[in-house]
């Protein structure tokens, strides 16, 4: 195995797919279980050219190459030290050739990369909105997880333009945000077509939702099965098993 | 009990609630499952107003008023057979007081009903679009089904003028319209606030979905547990025995 250099605070996780390992910094924002579901509900063929918006430590970038060995893979992040780590996990894993990681602002995405260029786009964007009296605003967590760098109509305005025609999209997000996202969506001609809820368990609310859009589709909208996390306290469905590969 | 005098064709079938009856014609559209399930998603409180909005044979006025007894239920109808059969169930059940079936247009709501006038409103609204190659645009069937005398927009722009600020709307429709529902709800300044998506079985995809808005409500949207019919072929989940009052 390859010999890795590690900086100060940071660790190496196993991915359980193909020996692929990932750096990850607790200090920073490790990856969670929505980048596993959002990686487990997309579909891309191997010919396909992908782009993952915000990629953080290009954890979307390696479940997919994982699991489809897409044509090419390129993660667009905006924070240096996500950039760092993200090089070398890729580097690691000897995927220089299949997956690039770009330092760059999602709010001028079309000046990094080429319009129409992709045929299916992923984001795993922040969930909250930027709010009032949030501190630490140059946090890298506050950054993955409020709206304060960029917003859901920054990303889906700029998927729209970066996707081809009959492209791609594919997100993760809270339910709490679900028309925002629809009408965003709808607004830059990017049609939602399948819609997945997850829920922790049967009986509760869902806490995520997974959504694929195409660019200029038709209005028809499929709501799959819903996905269940755990059938009891500490034990998870089969479907879970499955995307998480074990 | 009352004697009940029906017309050629016509059948009186018990709700299984209070005792309620009501008269259907199969010739017409016999309420279903969606009605069912829409009244037993809404919250009403006993000194609301409610509207249904093209109220067919009644069905939803009488459901709803054997569960919340509320001040007062209206319900819209335009055709002249559909308002004959409600305003006769609405006598056998004895709720002249109570149930009040106006004949009138959805497009002409605002000049038949008050504005701002209701707390509640419920629809269970034609889920087709009117398509192209529609035989019979004057058959009852077609018209409960197909959006050929009111398009969904046109429901949405109506309840928003006849319910009060913070009144609710309750709405059952088909998955495959959910975006053309939120964007209309959106625009129309009601907010989207609790959605349930109904599954025959856990494991398929989503056939019917209820939601709540509010005129003008704050954005933020809740999933509820998914709502599971079958437990296996023939047999319902215990949570359609309680909705259906079993």
């Amino acid at each position: 195995m390859k010999e890795v250099l590690l900086k100060d605070g940071e660790r190496l996780d196993d991915l359980h797919r193909k020996g692929y390992r990932i750096i990850q910094n607790p200090k920073m924002f490790c990856f969670g279980m929505d980048a596993v579901l959002l990686a487990g509900f997309a579909k891309v063929s191997p010919e396909e050219r992908v782009l993952d918006m915000g990629t953080g430590n290009g954890i979307i970038p390696l479940l997919l190459h994982a699991r489809y060995g897409p044509k090419h893979i390129t993660g667009l992040e905006i924070q240096e030290e996500n950039i760092d780590m993200a090089r070398r996990s890729v580097a690691i894993n000897d995927l220089q050739e299949d997956v690039t990681i770009i330092h760059g602002d999602i709010k001028e995405a079309e000046t990094l990369l080429p319009l129409s260029g992709f045929d299916v786009i992923t984001a795993n964007p922040p969930y909250m909105d930027s709010g009032t009296g949030l501190k630490n605003l140059h946090d890298a967590k506050t950054i993955a997880r409020h709206e304060v760098l960029c917003s859901l109509e920054d990303v889906v305005m700029k998927a729209s333009k970066l996707l081809k025609v009959g492209g791609r999209f594919y997100l993760v997000h809270r339910p709490h945000r679900l028309v925002d996202i629809m009408t965003h969506l709808r607004a830059y001609k990017m049609e939602p077509k399948r819609l997945m809820m997850v829920h922790p368990f049967l009986e509760s609310e869902a806490n995520m939702v997974l959504l694929e859009a195409v660019r200029y589709g038709n209005p028809q909208l499929r709501v799959e099965k819903p996905l269940i996390v755990y059938q009891k306290k500490g034990v998870y469905t089969p479907e879970i098993h499955d995307i998480y590969g074990y």
